[in-house]
């Protein structure tokens, strides 16, 4: 991507809105400095140097007013962020003091920042990569501990670095091809056929596996809906208070995150979960209420990615049990832990007795099973753990790659690209020709290139940048 | 107040919790540097100078994970805002990502930071005197220009400077009546009374001043609640919603306020107005209900600092209007503005005929009139302009002083040492004994010294950091 360059300098508040200590609002562009240091009190400000910092008041030049006592951070292009100037200004942190800077700044020349602007000029001024941009979305976002990781990773140029290396092996690929094209009429094959299709055999592996991460990607995205089903009183919503409230003591240890906390989601060992708690079921519903309850129970348990079934184990048999989860996810390919409660209640010899019929019941299907006392907070670590288990386990047996894609369009990218190298390998296997095979390695390389930005469109840039908030 | 030296470092997030670009961590005390550089990648943070920028990632040393890229701003001590070496991180604006920073610089040795400990230690080290500490807090909660502009006059130490001035002549007069007391055994009278009885009037002038000026204060800190009755279809709905839209225009140019948008709450040339709409009044409710909701407005009314009496002008004669605003007011003694409602529906000549009859009404009381067509939002600049003419006229006509008081702690202080002051004065013109008047000076030089802290106890700086926000 050339450098890009931009005339005007855009203006934005960078840290969240509401009250606080600090607020920093930020410039970047070719006047950052100049429009400061119109209202900045220190005015050796054009002179000094860069990755500075500089104490003073800002004031409205028109009507002499102090505005704020504020620090100014100085940073001169090309080391910068966006790799343009960029003035970071730390004033109080209220709303007040904020709108008075910003319209001050407004006034000296500045514009408003669209959404995502400082990270498109960072990208059109090639700081960044288009997936490390994306990053920059994702890493805000983030809330669990494998998310962070995926998304810094990914800001860190891991991901790119791995596509680099891909489209490299493509490039060799479509060079020796176009050589062909270019001798075409003398009817050489330079490229040695066994060698093209062991390479694109290759690339196609690599391209799989990155799809097959996505399903895992969305996991640690965007969590797992596990729905919680079960008779009436056989502890469900106990259950969720239980898991819940064990998570809500860990985090209250570091103040500030109670208040974003939503009430059925919880990170177990880097991986969000949704629980969900459902009204209870019954073989014979007392009224049409309780019916429809029922029936909402089984359509949530259509939508989740994993069910919790949880049954008294003073109240049911193991074959009741087993039929009443065949029965829920009848026609569902649906992951199933059969959580007994109340231990305390139970004999010893229960879970024993559940555990060795249930594992070897008619379906064969092996279905994790874990007791608990959920009133008494008994057994909850075990559960937290099998639950993680399972949903690693069942995604990570599919993704190979050690970089994990949680980006829908890059999956959509990786997906196009798929189909034109699938392509290529049936006109390999056909004997089809070589413009053809060409044509359609350009098409997978341009694919590819999307995911980084090496080819891009105006209206892609648009589409992703405004999905950032404003400041970033 | 003597240097304050404190052994921990301390540590917290300083701009608002949830999603932005940035977040600001921020560190003070001995080792904010050292534990900083312990898990920073450019390990020669340590002999860099102050007000420099560092950029790099942040490393968890256990795990190796990299936790954030992030750019470090470094303070010396003395010159940052504690006095302390401070260093503060900006990272990316998630809770997530601030969680991860905030536990790796716990375990490397900082401790959290308690509310407003970054602002204690400054006024303990001397970069502060008490009030301008508590105009911190101010200027953060400032709202409008008004609040702002006190709040950002006594964090510039305006009201300290007017403190001091205060307190100096009182030393002056006080060192007199010393000076006399060491030769009472002599019954000689070295302070001249009658010069003595001038200074104490004018520093007594000077106190009542202040203390005039925290009603206004009050209001600027506070806002003026404005209740607006009237009949039934008076359009004090309309009204209210006309007041606010027009406000909230205005604001919506800049993104980011209307989400703290108060309802109600409308900000007029820097004066910050709750407008409160009530039920409709009438002589003869319909039923229980409505009289309840009849008795509620009088009751709302009663707490009232302004009453918008709306009527309509093609409904009611001015006697009327005359007679219901002298019922609401009974007994209180509230500023009313009457406002003739419908314009677009009146004929030209009934607001004159309303402006003659009413300005000569039988209280001789003069009632400020508007008139507007709410539906039409005609006449509303003229409304909002005669709403800000009658708060500021009334408050301001009781403040002399260039300083306003906005402060509950600095009021009760004022109105102790004023107390003191005028035991002083009686003692003067009594006759009183030089020993009691000393001990009388000494007490008001105490309550003035609390403002600034140059007098304090760690219950009274308890009680005012405690309501900073965590990070300040």
């Amino acid at each position: 991507m050339a450098q890009a360059l931009f005339s005007d300098t855009i203006v934005a508040l960078s840290t969240p809105p509401g009250a606080g200590a600090l607020a920093v609002v930020r410039l970047s562009g070719p006047a950052a400095v100049a429009i400061t240091a119109a209202v900045f009190s220190k005015k050796s400000l054009p002179e000094a140097a860069g990755h500075t910092l500089h104490y003073g008041t800002l004031r409205d030049s028109a009507s002499g007013d102090v505005i704020d006592e504020v620090v100014v951070a100085l940073y001169r292009a090309p080391r910068s962020f966006t790799r343009e100037d960029v003035v970071e200004i730390s004033c109080h942190g209220s709303d007040y003091v904020v709108r008075q800077v910003l319209a001050l700044l407004l006034r000296h020349g500045a514009r408003l920042a669209e959404a995502g602007e400082f990270t498109k000029r960072a990208f059109l001024n090639g700081a960044l990569d288009l997936a490390q941009a994306e990053a920059v979305a994702d890493l805000i976002a983030a809330d669990s501990a494998l998310s962070h990781r995926v998304a810094l990773n990914q800001l860190r140029g891991g991901f790119s670095q791995e596509l680099r290396e891909l489209r490299g092996r493509l490039i060799k690929f479509a060079a020796l091809l176009e050589l062909e094209l270019d001798f075409g009429e003398e009817d050489v094959e330079f490229a040695d056929r066994t060698g093209l299709a062991r390479l694109l055999a290759e690339v196609r592996g690599v391209v799989a596996g990155l799809l097959r991460s996505f399903e895992l990607g969305n996991v640690i995205k965007n969590g797992i809906t596990a729905v919680i089903a079960g008779r009436p009183n056989a502890g469900k919503s106990t259950l969720l208070n239980a898991l819940l409230r064990e998570e809500r003591a860990i985090v209250s240890a570091i103040p500030g995150t109670t208040r974003d906390f939503i009430e059925d989601e919880v990170s177990l060992d880097g991986l969000r979960f949704r629980f969900v708690d459902t009204a209870g079921l019954r073989d014979n519903p007392a009224d049409e209420v309780e019916a429809i309850g029922v029936r909402r129970t089984r359509q949530r348990v259509r939508q989740a990615a994993l069910l919790l079934y949880l049954f008294d184990l003073t109240q049911m048999t193991p074959g009741e049990v087993q039929a009443e989860i065949k029965e829920l996810t009848e026609g569902l390919d649906l992951p199933v832990m059969a959580v007994g409660n109340k231990t305390d209640l139970a004999t010893p010899e229960t879970p024993k007795a559940f555990a060795a019929e249930l594992r070897t019941g008619e379906s064969g299907a092996e279905t994790p099973l874990v007791f608990v006392a959920a009133g008494q907070n008994q057994g909850l670590e075990a559960l937290q753990a099998a639950l993680v288990a399972q949903v690693r386990g069942s995604a990570l047996e599919n993704t190979a790659s050690a970089t994990i894609v949680t980006n829908v369009r890059h999956a959509r990218a990786l997906e196009t690209a798929a189909a034109h190298l699938a392509a290529v390998q049936a006109g390999l296997d056909t004997g089809r020709g070589t413009e053809l095979l060409a044509a359609d390695l350009r098409h997978a390389l341009a694919a590819l290139g999307e995911i980084t930005g090496e080819i891009s469109s105006e209206d892609l840039l648009t589409s992703i940048f405004t999905q950032f908030c404003i400041g970033k």
